[in-house]
């Protein structure tokens, strides 16, 4: 490993690959790296655009492979159009994370009047905007508000404003971390409407069950209905992903639901996905009955 | 890397690795071997037990990982679950390859009146049914007859004969690449009754876009029921792999088809897994429009 590329970062035989470790299943995820365009310690971590040989240029941070261009849209998607289309009515929209700024543009194809990304850290948005213009969509929508503060901190000081609240973090380690804590699941409750939902990202049920787990068992105490749907995301360990979504009143398996899916544009998720991205596996079903 | 360990195996840090390379996608996964429990040279291939630290023992075929105890299941229900419960009823079903036996077993779980398990590499049913009991089941059920012979040639004299065939390969190369030709789905055609159906493992519409719509294309010519459904293995590259199914009568889309799972026993599919796993995502169904 050479100092200068950074985190994750190594050659093998002349070529410079970046290593995604899941040490604690011996496992590791190994990207051929073309070219790294950019990177720099910013004030939270360190942010890098890389050009990968399969999957286009990618937004590392900290050495972990966040977003590619080829399949972005995937987690993108999921995370914003399950909620978005699981209620009848969002209006006021806020992510938190998703600095990459893939999910706010997904959430600007819904007739939402206003989007107010919470991202702690305005380099990722910076690189991606500059570097990302297939994953940002390019100049954002007017609708959406660029707040560079930390998350849980915004999320306590609001109260029953928002109809959708979509958790879009990296992984519960670093700055991220907070994000899976009880105590700010309870604030995103608070400054969700009587009617609203919230929507998170928790990881991988087979390389981080324990988080998956605990993300389930946390919301089900703090919301009447709770769903977890998956997607298949090639850039992320074992490629099964989680997403955990919290309503207090909207249910997404209702029959209006997966009509209210904005397909017309989308790479991944459709009215018929939608339905099926619900049906888990037998396993997954079990860890968290 | 050390000549002694195999293909794919490396040396890292004192650590011993097995790398599965996708090197059209600068992508390789490695997994921690902590011990290589058995390896030698059948008359096709490298045939080797390992043990991995996350994943268990896995079944490892000319340095490329078939099967771990961990997530086997996933594939081995996912081939034989879909297609006979497909069928309405299915009593004679034959299995090409497969070697690892948890195909077969899963068939067992149906009341079939015989399994016939054409796997061309007695080496693999030998070393499977020896090292890995979790994965085969143990002793094989009395109505499984294991015929180590060429699954291609094997069909060609097969006339009528199946109500299921499932073509459960490795990737197409080396042995098993005769079993992604035109000429051998037309034998399988003709091996199957006239309300028969087959099954076969089309690899992963991320790493093998070409192998996977050309399967389907294939098919499409010679059945007039083509249907594709995903499942998400950890362990395969992506996650994301496969399955075309080709019938000449039953639809597994039809409203029984799903309540003839047999999924007392399983740990991916059931009756509602059955039905989510053809909701495509919109990408892989443009693939194969």
């Amino acid at each position: 490993m050479e100092k200068e590329l950074g985190q994750g970062y190594m050659k093998m035989n002349g070529e410079i690959w970046l290593s995604d470790p899941e040490e604690k299943h011996g496992f590791r995820a190994n990207w051929k790296v073309e070219n790294v365009i950019h990177t720099e310690q910013s004030d939270f971590q360190e942010v890098s655009i890389i050009e990968t040989m399969g999957f286009g240029r990618a937004l590392v941070l900290d050495g972990i492979l966040q977003t590619t261009e080829k399949d972005a849209h995937i987690y993108n998607e999921m995370i914003t159009h399950v909620p978005l289309a699981t209620h009848p009515n969002p209006k006021q929209v806020c992510i938190i994370g998703g600095g990459d700024c893939g999910a706010a543009r997904e959430a600007a194809r819904y007739p939402v009047e206003r989007i107010d990304m919470v991202e702690i850290d305005p380099k990722v948005v910076e690189v991606s905007l500059k570097y990302l213009p297939s994953v940002t969509g390019g100049k954002p929508d007017p609708r959406i508000h660029f707040l560079y503060e930390d998350g849980a901190a915004f999320v306590r000081n609001k109260k029953a404003a928002y109809d959708v609240i979509a958790v879009d973090s990296s992984d519960p380690i670093g700055p991220a971390a907070v994000l899976f804590e009880e105590a700010f699941y309870q604030d995103v409750s608070a400054a969700l409407k009587e009617d609203g939902l919230m929507v998170c990202q928790s990881e991988s049920p087979i390389f981080h069950e324990d988080v998956f787990i605990h993300v389930h068992r946390t919301l089900k105490k703090l919301f009447p209905i709770v769903r977890t749907y998956l997607a298949t995301v090639p850039t992320y360990p074992g490629g099964i992903w989680s997403f955990t979504l919290a309503s207090k009143k909207h249910d997404p398996l209702s029959e209006m639901a997966a009509q209210r899916v904005r397909d017309e544009e989308t790479k991944y998720i459709d009215q018929e996905l939608f339905q099926g991205c619900f049906q888990l596996p037998a396993y997954v079903k079990r860890m968290i009955r």
